[in-house]
């Protein structure tokens, strides 16, 4: 229930010895650790990697489209997805069905129209989504030095909403299918991707990643979990992901965005001897500002891509506009 | 709480007359108000009109593209917009907050990596939404004859659900600025939009409507809701929105979806006589099957096109992917 | 995702061949299962069992206390509860915090008071809790023959409420401590409990079951849940509880109510060749009209009975005054 | 977005100068305002005036009961209450209906029992309920120096919960029935109770107000609620309520607990010329540490009081269990 000074846990609280400024950022903030992107757009920038995407770059983007054929890279958003254990599920509930009409409902004595009328409650973080930069910090920091305390319960994260990028995830995509590439149906749980097997993979598909790509890497892990009958062996498994030695290739590659089917992105059990958990995503979200897209669904897009042998295209990937969070889901559009 | 075997509000209740067959589709069920769309496109389409778009018009629309913008069409997804007072608000929760880990939260015992983490619970049909083709009925039927039955509290829309329409909604956006067209900030509450107004405005902004295109309508309306300061007046003032005449037009023309920054697209009062509410949704989503964008946000958009003279673009427009359901928030984006 | 007109499952939907009159009963339902008490209280009665508590038992009950230690029966009500899997599970989410008070929260512009502010989630058969009469039904109806068509999305059950009780369920509480008597820790899985057995018990513990009482039956079952390491075992055991023999004996005492320590009153596997799911709840609550509580704790209880010598008490047990509800949450106090 | 290291509201951050003990305690809390109840019963109490509640008392309120008549002081549980409208309401959802059955659900299939299922969506503090003691704080500390910052997202509050008081609200109760002693049929919003109203009531009523009791107060206010038509007049009125000169009069009288049938206990507008909110909740709740009930329904109490001519009953009012909570609903049953 307490903390240092510095933030590690106890049982006793020690406020922070930091001061926070008009901003929202930490006085003094600097980060060591690199590389990484804090001041590389502005003091004040809360939008991270998705800068490198320019309007060229999407008109560039949507000249890739040839066949017109559009692919949705989303799981059904429904209570039988992958959501992580320590979260609720989603829930849709109805406020009136077409069965209470049925019934005869006291919603039909005002109208003859006949309406029916949804909810849903659902973990930002629980289909398919992207991270947005207030998802994760160290050092009560999120990206850019911004003070982690500005995420509150009250009015949520007042710093690297995902609002900020309602019109920014939408540029060229690139997919690099690694099982495909591999010849295995799934890379499996503890498989780390290294800078080398993304080359290898870019290379063997005649594709480049270039500044302001929004990279897709396939592990077809999503897909298992759908497969298995017994879906707590998914959880105990660990996951594919990416490796720690990927982030400097990404941040060389100078990329927008980066979406993969499987939880978290990094590689599971996590690289990290210290028992730092999500170290990677640290690294990405934090010190990068790169957005992650998680449990997205690659399959048909990879048939695609294969069948047209091309790797490139169009990706209309805007998150919904939920004012200050910290992820939200979507429906990711793949255009061929 | 009962109904006539029409379906009639009673205090008794007399069980339907028809039955219902393996497809969920009422045994003989005939439309006979015209212009419809039964049938159009074979007896279990689930879709209706955005069947008119086709991958080469989707492929047309990304050749639209010039400068590479893109622009939001979705307002803030949060507790201030125009929810219908029926209805509940937006809810957006923290499971934990960045504040959490400033004071020491137990989380932070776990790992070194400060998480937040959130949660929305939203009505489907209370943001930038569409409409799907399971939201209306009457007679007991939704949109090709499906039965209103199977929108079951339990496992929602088994017919027509938005999520069929994951991979469909993106194309040729068209943008018809009736409000800048007649030289007003907005359109007024009651204001019936006819055929006549849209092909004038049309014709004066040099822009053609085709087969397949996602029509978006400006009436400026739900900016009105935000620049009220007694939310109280907006609901009781009625609103402007497509008069029922412009069914026929909307039919001939053969778009595939009608988008407006309204709340219900239609002209409220309601221009029923009998009393049915919601009569020309009853006409555009049951019988057209015709999917319908609500309060949608079209400031900027109507301000680019202005700017840039072409009421044209790339519209990329998915909902989510919500599993049987009657419709979906979604943040469409306009590229130009 | 239909049903014959008799009420099985069907690809295809025919229409029941009853109708319902203008109270919500079923028009010429009867019911011929013995015993029942359908009727018993007049045709419009919604209680059921509850009606045998009167005025004078109340004031009886109140009589039994004597050194007036209050324990309650109630289970914590957060997400480690054992709710069925088929349910999603309970969600405590804030507000506001005091996190968000020492982060400095714009709430603290507005006041200096420091408020903090919590919503609940939860599935109303999901934790400590009373089944009320809208909860279960067959053939069409709920207890007395009134139409299962009652309960709706839209306003829920206007029928059999739980609300029907807010003011019903205080009286003589009886415990029946059948591990205690049987000297085990727990019943087993699968255990059924007969009369026999709780005549053994009552007469070993010195106590008459007497009309109107609230019967309280320990068997240790949602203890062994906490316990357990792998809750997945828990609910692939099946469950100790009322065998269907008891149907007849609850009915002969003629009890108020009747609640217990596991999760669905009866024993699992269930007692029906048929493949009836939950027969035994369906015997008690719609026959009977019997208000089952469930996922009651009866630890402490059990040890005080023990202590003092005497298994009857004052037991006060109001449901939430939830309106048309099928069940509610409750925190039950004995007082001794 | 941020505070001094005093707490007050700033655009920067400035961490506060105390440290927080093992315990949740902030080292050296003193609380100079008085009267107050800090380490009345122990440095590390979380129950605060509860506590005057001793067993006997409890047997003694049993023995007050004569005619066994039980009646609710809870207002139904439904989205039509007087929830305050900076909260969302009540939502009251079905995960499958009767409704559903007569439509023929594919829950059928897998049973011949034809059940309903219900969640709840509620704002803790939003119904008849208690107030706990963290609900409120001031200079980052509640009840007895506990530190504000133990409320957290992602834990709830881990100091001075609501479930505390699990067996501890049942005892005296007192209905001291103001309208109806000043012959008017409900105090006007801005009357301020004052410690003279409240003995003149006791007196004409011939009741004694004594050390742990639960002290039930009506105004009346609640019920124009219901009796008006345009709510909003209700939240711009104000309210009756306790004026902060009462304070001292519940400390010298020692009672247990509050009830009231308004909003939030005290006079409406506030009696704090500084400008703080919910002065009189800060001094009860944190300095008394009293738990309040708010919204509650005295109506029919009232009547049955006046009519057996006594205004002292056994008061059975614990709240829901719910673990680490501001507040909870209940539905008090008061017993004649």
């Amino acid at each position: 229930m307490g903390r240092t000074a510095d933030g590690a846990w106890a049982e006793t609280w020690t406020p922070p010895t930091y001061t926070v400024d008009q901003h929202g950022k930490v006085v003094g903030a600097v980060n060591d650790r690199t590389p990484n992107n804090w001041g590389r757009w502005g003091e004040l920038d809360e939008r991270g990697t998705v800068n490198f995407i320019t309007p060229q770059m999407v008109a560039d983007a949507a000249a890739l489209v040839r066949t017109g054929r559009a692919i949705s890279c989303a799981i059904p958003l429904d209570s039988q997805g992958p959501v992580h254990p320590s979260r609720p599920g989603l829930m849709h509930f109805y406020g009136y069905t077409g069965a209470d009409h049925v019934a005869g409902s006291v919603l039909g004595r005002r109208t003859r129209t006949q309406a029916t009328d949804d909810y849903l409650l659902m973990p930002l973080q629980g289909s398919t989504q992207w991270d947005g930069l207030a998802h994760i910090g160290s050092g009560d920091m999120l990206y850019n030095g911004f003070w982690i305390g500005n995420v509150q319960a009250y009015d949520g994260a007042r710093r690297c909403s995902v609002h900020q990028l309602k019109d920014r995830l939408v540029g060229r995509g690139v997919l690099l299918d690694l099982p495909g590439h591999q010849g295995v149906d799934r890379l499996r749980p503890g498989h780390g991707i290294t800078p080398e097997q993304l080359d290898a993979c870019a290379q063997a598909q005649g594709v480049e990643i270039r500044t302001g790509d929004i990279l897709l890497v396939r592990t077809g892990h999503v897909p298992w979990f759908y497969a298995l009958k017994d879906k707590s062996k998914f959880w105990a498994a660990g996951a594919p992901g990416v490796a720690m030695s990927t982030v400097e290739w990404f941040h060389a590659r100078e990329i927008a965005a980066l979406a993969m089917d499987n939880v978290a992105v990094e590689v599971e059990p996590f690289e990290d001897a210290s028992g730092t958990s999500y170290p990677v995503h640290n690294r990405l979200i934090r010190d990068l500002g790169l957005t992650l897209g998680e449990i997205w669904w690659l399959e048909e897009l990879a048939e695609a891509c294969a069948e047209e042998d091309r790797w490139e295209f169009l990706l209309s990937a805007a998150p919904l506009n939920v004012t200050n969070a910290s992820g939200s889901p979507l429906n990711p559009l793949a255009v061929l």
